[in-house]
């Protein structure tokens, strides 16, 4: 997606060569405009889903989420992340490694908000090795629903987080695919590699 | 707001006499079309004062100031929760006592996503002592920025946040006030009161 490419080059900054801070638009500071574009994206890459329901999680994933929802008219769900592992009937819960700050997190949604049989669209900022989409996956299992499509705003392609989600059967899409940091410059994946 | 009123009678959960569960349009789950009116009443009851940009905190607050943002197409910033106090030369930071979870939370925010000079609106989920609020003020205060006003959806009008704020010298603007509850049933302030 051309607008969100421009975006990362002029406002990411490349920390290293596997990290990218967006925090300008996207995970601190939110562009409502760019999220309405990235939402009228994911609904058209995800048409005839029958979508129902968006699940994410917070905090990063709740604006596309919310944008995504307006143009499919379905309500959102975000997950919610704990330090700890607190067990609870009304909920399904799994736990999501992060390689980022090296820590687990216990991921849980209420169950009453994840009902069986809905076509759920999963929704994220970013994909690397794909662990919190496959915890939100884990969670629509548990639920009975089925995972209609798994939507990333900016995917590492260099790491193996789309292969996992592939391997599992689900399809990715991903606004924005970087292949690599090179001194500090963003290579983008083509779009049809 | 009427809207809001009816659908804290219809899907809000009164758990006790000070605690109301709206978890299913939200604070966990979220509609996303609620959503866009209360932006568009919070457009209007901040209209004039020129809000450069909207300050919030994660997660519940995100929702909201992405579909306010969006009618005064200016950008979000929300500020991050942390239970440790890490100070960060590169942060404005204050701490957040929660009396429903009887903790205290570190809230920042990045010092570039919050300049001088700037005419905030806040806006939070919930005002009840006013704690979010006031602190989300203060990082403000600490900026050299100017609140413009404060936002809440749901206020809680028989805890103290409304006058601390008002005594602070904020407009506060709330879409709906619950004034108790009584046997499981809201009663809701006047809105002239």
């Amino acid at each position: 997606m051309l607008l969100l490419k421009e975006k990362i080059i002029n406002e990411g900054v490349v920390v290293n060569n596997s990290i990218l801070k967006v925090d300008a638009f996207l995970n601190h500071q939110i562009d409502p405009e760019l999220m309405m574009e990235l939402g009228r994206e994911f609904s058209q890459r995800f048409a005839g889903k029958n979508v129902t329901k968006i699940l994410t999680i917070e905090s990063s994933g709740i604006a596309v989420a919310l944008t995504t929802a307006l143009f499919f008219h379905v309500p959102v769900v975000f997950a919610r992340k704990q330090k700890s592992s607190i067990m609870n009937e009304n909920s399904y819960s799994t736990q999501v490694f992060s390689f980022t700050k090296n820590t687990t997190n216990n991921v849980s949604v209420l169950k009453k908000f994840l009902p069986p049989n809905e076509n759920i669209l999963i929704l994220d900022d970013f994909l690397a090795n794909g662990e919190a989409a496959m915890g939100l996956a884990e969670l629509v299992r548990q639920a009975g629903s089925r995972v209609v499509g798994i939507g990333i705003v900016i995917e590492k392609s260099f790491q193996p987080g789309r292969r996992r989600l592939l391997e599992a059967g689900y399809q990715v899409e991903a606004l924005a695919r970087i292949k690599a940091f090179e001194n500090g410059r963003i290579l983008f994946a083509d779009d049809n590699e």
